[in-house]
């Protein structure tokens, strides 16, 4: 690999040139890494709904031509100057929620949101020259949420790198960059699920499954899943779903059904689909005096949520989540280490695998009921 | 006073016959205390935004006739079969928030909001017989938030009654039945402030005051006061309100405003009003990543709140109080001692002093700028 440092390589990338188009399988130029970049050969990608969003052009700040992508795994490929943490050879996770433990954010102990490197990973270029590292025939090509891992090679910034034990295999733990945390720390991070609780999850995709598996850890007593496509509960019992309720089966407003069924609502409730009626419905359907609903889900841009105040005023509480809380390079590996222990799931949502060159059809499984995640092999 | 014990006292009380009319000072008959019940000689009475608003008509649970009123201090005159914990001669605080000790509620050791006597205080009667103890001319009127503090004699439920030092003045303690717990305990017990945090308090009426003399215990070092009147600033400072800002000075919006201010947007806000637009401008200001937002404020029947997911996404948290999260009974004669303690202030939210007789002016009063709390001797 050592032949590559300091050139530019040449690979096969899929670019969004346009939104709602097909991704392209391009030859593209990446860039050797600047000071405080690392470059690394991307194994392994998943598809996660983040990705289709923008691709659909939906989200008003999606930048085109653009390479997506932001749940993968790889090795090193190179380091620029100054980047200690980790070396050609390692093996790594790219993570969209970077973390320098320098900035605001990072010293303030109470989120995993740092700042550090998101003004431009929001406009999809590297901090050093404020450029992309991508190019197609000398034309550049926008990064994406900071990992672009729809490439065979990727620019990140170091402090969005998570070295992981190199003996985990790269095409599963990929899986560990985005949708599976983000389920699992939804409830041991922001929610603080306790052993005992009621716990309502809304759709059972990957998010809310990994919300039912890190319920079941907490100790819940109760996870009830709701979803309106019945063909998700067989799997949902293997996460840790304990009572299914389809809205479809029920005239009621589904957080009276849920009231109603518990006793007077539930002790925490995660909305995983990004529907603003649903995540009401989350809200409402918590109970009074301490039920705490936790937004996971990503709704379209320019929606609104809206609830009367009388819901918090008599002790609901509404939060989110983002990464699902955990600190990306500190903690990634540490899911890892848990993968490895088999104290965590990552296989069970590995539903497909395809190619690189297939990924035009894994957007369209995205789509599909039956899948959960789409793990593509880079070469 | 053992001389009325078991009979029926005619007293003064200020009824309300109709929404938005005169409350009329009539001879009321007063019945004795039932199993689980404490009659109280009222001696002092003040005024909230809570009775107001029944008044007015707005509430849609509002039932007239009735008895308004719900901070104040007392006497126990005579008590019901079964009540142990207080006995005549007893100095009091009747208590809108039960707290039984007993329910799911209480028992859960997570909120103030004890469910024991909700389903007969809501409709304006007594648990045991559903009935009213009071009546004109032999027609009932109804009690309120189980309290109905503006007679001379009330009656509540046991579990409604808190028992203070009797070396209390009750013509200032009287306040400790609402306002003033309800800002400090948002900020103590629902928001739990830390030293250095930033905070901003929408509303510089007895609970916005009451939220900046809790943040100034609690270490805050900033507190930012906003309010509509700029009249209210020079009080405010005396609260703790460390910094003013004025609406009506700005052409952007308020959330705005603050996050320039404070680098980012404040720890902790407190929507002291009840107006569903400011509330959501008391998220928005928070930090991301941290920020929490509790509602205080009491907004009209049917107002909804809403904003982008994205803000709880990104880690601000949104909650409300009830009370300020006090345990009634318990924690009520702990407010008294710390007032006479001079841990916390009450006479200075006092500012004007009349008689039942004069209810009408008093309500008056509430709706000017000039007022905080307006205490009422009853004879
Ligand atoms: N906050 C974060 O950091 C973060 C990270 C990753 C993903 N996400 C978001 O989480 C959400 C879930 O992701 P996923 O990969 O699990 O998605 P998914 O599409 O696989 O799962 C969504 C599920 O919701 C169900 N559903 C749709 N509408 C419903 C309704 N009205 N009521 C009940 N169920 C309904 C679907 O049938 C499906 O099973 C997405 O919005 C994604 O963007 C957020
Ligand atoms: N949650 C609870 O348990 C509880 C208990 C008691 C009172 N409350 C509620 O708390 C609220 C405040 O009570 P209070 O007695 O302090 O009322 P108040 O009327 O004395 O104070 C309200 C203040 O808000 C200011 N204001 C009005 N509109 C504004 C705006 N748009 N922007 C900025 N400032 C504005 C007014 O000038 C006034 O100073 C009321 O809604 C009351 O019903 C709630
Ligand atoms: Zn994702
Ligand atoms: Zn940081
Ligand atoms: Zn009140
Ligand atoms: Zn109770």
């Amino acid at each position: 690999m050592a032949s590559t440092e300091g050139q530019v390589i040449t690979c096969k990338a899929a670019v969004s040139y346009e939104p709602n188009k097909p991704l392209v399988i391009e030859d593209v130029q990446v860039a050797p890494p600047q000071a405080g970049e690392v470059r690394i050969k991307i194994l392994f990608t998943a598809l996660c709904h983040t990705d289709a969003y923008t691709w659909s052009g939906k989200d008003p700040e999606g930048l085109f031509p653009c390479i997506l992508g932001h749940e993968a795994a790889g090795i090193v490929e190179s380091v620029g100057e100054g980047v200690t943490e980790v070396k050609p050879g390692d093996h790594v996770i790219p993570c969209y929620q970077a973390e320098c433990r320098e900035c605001k954010f990072c010293k303030s102990g109470k989120t995993n949101l740092c700042g550090k490197v998101r003004t431009a990973t929001g406009v999809g270029v590297m901090m050093n020259d404020r450029k992309s590292r991508f190019s197609v025939n000398g034309k550049p090509i926008y990064h994406f949420m900071g990992t672009s891992t729809f490439s065979q090679y990727t620019v990140v910034h170091d402090v969005s790198v998570a070295k992981i034990d190199p003996k985990a295999p790269l095409e599963k733990v990929c899986l560990l960059g985005c949708g599976v945390p983000t389920g699992l720390g939804a409830v041991w991070n922001t929610a603080k699920v306790e052993p005992g609780s009621i716990v309502a999850v809304f759709g059972l995709g990957t998010v809310g499954l990994a919300v039912a598996e890190g319920a079941k850890a907490a100790g819940a007593s109760r996870i009830i899943g709701i979803d309106i496509d019945s063909k998700k509960f067989d799997t949902a019992k293997n996460f840790g779903v304990t009572e299914f309720i389809n809205p479809k089966d029920h005239d009621k407003p589904i957080q009276q059904v849920i009231v109603d069924h518990t006793d007077g609502g539930v002790d925490y409730s995660f909305e995983c689909i990004g529907n603003v009626s649903v995540m009401r419905a989350a809200l409402e359907c918590c109970h009074k005096g301490w039920g705490t609903s936790v937004i996971v889900g990503v709704a379209a841009s320019g929606q609104e949520i809206s609830t009367r105040p009388f819901q918090l005023v008599t002790g609901r509480v509404w939060k989110g989540t983002a990464f699902g809380g955990f600190k990306s390079r500190s903690q990634v590996p540490w899911l890892v280490d848990k993968y490895m222990k088999k104290e965590i799931k990552v296989d069970e949502y590995i539903t497909h695998n395809l190619t690189l060159g297939e990924i035009n059809k894994a957007f369209d499984l995205l789509h599909e009921g039956g899948c959960l995640r789409c793990v593509l092999a880079m070469d």
